[in-house]
């Protein structure tokens, strides 16, 4: 019996979208970029496409462009930043993806200050933001919900800092956020959250893996390559169209077509209160504003990595730390330490993340094995 | 009736390479960077399929990297080179592809010298070449069959002119190769050749879009960002595994396992041959040291948009200039330019593009075509 609760490092794509990966690439396989009809209805079904999940985001398909995924959204809005000569400051946090946080080294090697701020329990402290802002800054990176906890950053309110300094400063600054966990995961609004720009990755969705989305409304957003032009010149390479539309058909499959709330939200966020209610082990995943999907406990003073590969032995798949960081060690683990974790329940944590798919049996079972295991090793 | 000739623009999936895109994504579906066991089954089908791809190009796995597609492979190389802090010398043909010649701008911002080598009729003079070396170059970067006519550049010689002057400077040059319309199309060897890197793109050999291949020798690439640290560091972002096993299915089934020359190479050589001696347009592609994939001609004094129009409403897809060079305008006939043929030549270009499907019949049809169609309008 096997268990997959590892939704936040990847989802399996979903029928429907492996469907429409199949069909696309068989029915419009021609390069969007020819004049010929067979290329023309390629570039329609792409336009299309576009249309389609800019309504469900309710933006103007002028501010999405398809990248190779979460990732590749996260570095061309960071390294578009090199092409400023006259280097300023960034302000990003302690906790995000890798994607964004690798720029912290090339960016200072360029000139640039970079910031860093921390994120006590998973949370950024608006006043603390509001203390760092000087004239210098020139861009705001704070993920939306972070992918190790679960927690949800109040973007809104963070934005609303740099605006009103954005007035002050006279001077545009640019606000990203990574928001590859909350897409088809938490109900939120892109208008509301009046960020410049935003990252999603499909298979994070059961869409297809190599695909993603970057909105950004900042619409001379100079990429640091234009490569063949595609995607506006925001992003070169032959457009990825099966792909793009497997993602567009898992996005409606989770949100219907005119929220963006997930249509199981409500089932999930009950299995999540069911993992904290029942599991003898230490919360980590904070107790508000937290996405249902993600769930981290430490099962402290014993290690993850053992525990993790008890339970993975007996197939409940599970992430000691994030998916995306077992190449970086122990990012996971520091990740934890930015958000004021000792230590010791750092080195305990475990995530569980669940997909519209997951079942009330399944969590059943996974805490009756957790509270097995815990409560004859641990106590 | 639909003639597909544009197959250097893209290829159609292989019916075995999307049964290996579905298989993959239904049986491998967990992140390759998981420690549970459906993670490191991934992890293994990756390697394995490295290997195969590696047996493929006669080179260790460990220069084998994934990537997003050929766009992405040379950005990696191009971008690294903004970690040098004290700027040198690139030298660059003018008949690079965008995703290459882009890197120019930024470069240059950045305080490098970009040296630009033209190619005459589609070839770089290795004269042209010893002469613009010099101790302060760190990159060549030379394109090895051009995607406009499908000239072969003689990269072997190159690089020896640039290994003799590494000896001369006691210093590395980094050789880079785009080689996007080479593999499975020419027979080669990467060894030979003896380039420091070079790039593949999948679709153009009937794998699925969206992925690619890197091959580079320099261990230590340091790439612009690590991102997640996958690839070894060298790109970053969730494998797109079905993608990477499907491409590796497609590069079997056009090469087998043992050889790099396409098991159907001679057929296409004598298609190609039939063109050339058939139509009663101007030839633009080289007599001699030329992929038989790719036949460029010119129509002048017709403009070829027009032309092209004609044919494709006619049901012959076929480009005038290269597709992912539609969005950067009138880009095809620049690079015509660059190799010093007449701006009524450059404006006249057509090409056709041929894959291991294309039929003797669809060769005929569309030369038929396109001579009677200038034979009434042109002579």
């Amino acid at each position: 019996m096997e268990y997959y609760l590892d939704n936040a490092a990847t989802t399996k794509i979903s029928e429907s979208a492996l469907k429409a990966y199949i069909d696309t690439a068989t029915t419009y396989f021609a390069n969007p970029s020819t004049n010929y009809k067979a290329g023309q209805n390629a570039k329609l079904k792409l336009e299309e496409t576009r249309d389609e999940i800019a309504k469900i985001l309710d933006v103007s398909s002028n501010y999405i462009y398809f990248t190779s995924g979460g990732s590749e959204s996260n570095s061309i809005i960071l390294s578009s930043l090199l092409w400023n000569n006259s280097p300023g400051e960034v302000i990003i946090s302690k906790i995000e993806h890798a994607s964004n946080s690798e720029f912290a080294r090339i960016l200072k090697e360029k000139g640039w200050k970079v910031s860093t701020i921390d994120a006590p329990q998973g949370f950024i402290n608006p006043n603390k933001l509001k203390s760092m802002m000087n004239d210098r800054v020139r861009m705001v990176c704070l993920q939306y919900v972070n992918n190790v906890i679960g927690s949800i950053q109040n973007i809104e309110e963070l934005v609303k800092i740099v605006r009103l300094k954005e007035k002050e400063y006279n001077r545009k600054i640019h606000f990203h956020t990574d928001a590859v966990q909350a897409l088809a995961k938490i109900p939120f609004s892109l208008k509301e959250l009046d960020v410049d720009s935003a990252s999603f990755s499909a298979h994070k969705f059961h869409g297809p893996r190599g695909v993603g989305i970057l909105y950004t409304r900042l619409v001379n957003q100079q990429p640091l390559s234009k490569a063949g032009g595609q995607e506006r010149g925001v992003r070169g390479g032959t457009e990825n169209l099966p792909a793009i539309v497997a993602m567009s058909v898992a996005l409606k499959e989770q949100l219907g077509t005119t929220t963006i709330k997930p249509s199981c939200y409500d089932r999930i966020y009950d299995l999540n209160l069911y993992l904290r209610n029942n599991l003898h082990t230490h919360l980590l995943s904070p107790r508000g504003n937290y996405s249902p999907y993600i769930l981290a406990f430490s099962v402290a003073p014993f290690p993850s990595e053992v525990f993790t590969r008890m339970l993975n032995d007996k197939g409940f798949y599970v992430s000691s730390g994030s998916a995306c960081s077992n190449n970086v060690k122990a990012k996971g683990e520091s990740i934890l330490k930015a958000m004021n974790y000792s230590s010791e329940l750092s080195k305990g944590s475990i995530r569980i993340s669940l997909c519209d798919k997951t079942t009330k049996e399944e969590i059943v079972a996974v805490v009756n094995e957790i509270n097995n295991l815990y409560d004859s090793v641990v106590r």
